[in-house]
């Protein structure tokens, strides 16, 4: 099933300047099979559903493992029965 | 990895009451391991991350195989390095 | 209007726990014309929407007024053209 | 105070297509003394958080007036007390 979807990642108790974190989010879903339009807000993906729910909790295990002790995340999904969504679809 | 997390999902394009289709929701997530709270604004989770995204991405093909035909779904994640957080920890 | 609502502050840049600032969000909620009912992954809201939109302000207010260096809040809105929407029509 | 933001705004009960329901969302931001960038999962605001405050609220009254059965929004609100938050500083 394909997906698109928008992820935002907050790290919690860490800095209040999170620009590396963000960039270490962005690098990770990167390396999965996934449209990664990053924007102020969160980073907008498109893929296979499974892709992008591999791809957050490898974001999760990656920035744990930098040392982030607490992670909150916001992740939209958007999928349709009727069609394949994508982002280009979703813009105005 | 352990996660608290909160599910919310919006069936577009149904009809203007979406109450059968959340409980299908709430159905689905309970066939997982997971702790499951479900309250006016979506579902409150606890267990495994895989466990919490497994249960989401059948979530969407339960829902899509009984017709919906198009899932807006918001996801919050909240997973911790330093210890195993709870849904009981986080009440005030 | 009426709208039923949840609201989640995350403080940014704080420690890792921020008990200490929810409880102050919810307590700034309460000073407003609202149902408001705490759960683990915020807090959910009852009432006219100008009203929950200016509650939402004055967390904000409050909070960095108390030394909050910066502060994501997820806010989700319910509000319906044919009927007034509750809290207690949203409970399974 | 200054924030940044994002509001996505879902018509429940319309169509499956909201497309004409979203041009109505960006037509009323830009109504406000706002940033307004839009992207496939929402639209990124910058200004005085009483201003995106208002112009949600003005978004809900704006699509009920033009038959809209139920909205259901999520905006995310960052704000900062050491410093004006913007837009241009949350791009990688």
């Amino acid at each position: 099933m394909k997906a698109t979807a928008e992820l935002q990642v907050i790290p919690v108790g860490s800095g209040v300047s999170v620009r590396e974190e963000i960039e270490q989010v962005v690098k990770v879903l990167r390396e999965h099979a996934l449209k990664v339009e990053p924007h102020a807000s969160g980073t907008n993906l498109e893929g296979e559903l499974d892709a992008v729910l591999t791809a957050t909790a490898a974001v999760h295990e990656s920035l744990h493992d930098g040392g982030a002790v607490r992670l909150i995340s916001i992740l939209k999904l958007d999928t349709r029965g009727d069609k394949s969504p994508s982002l280009k679809d979703k813009e105005l």
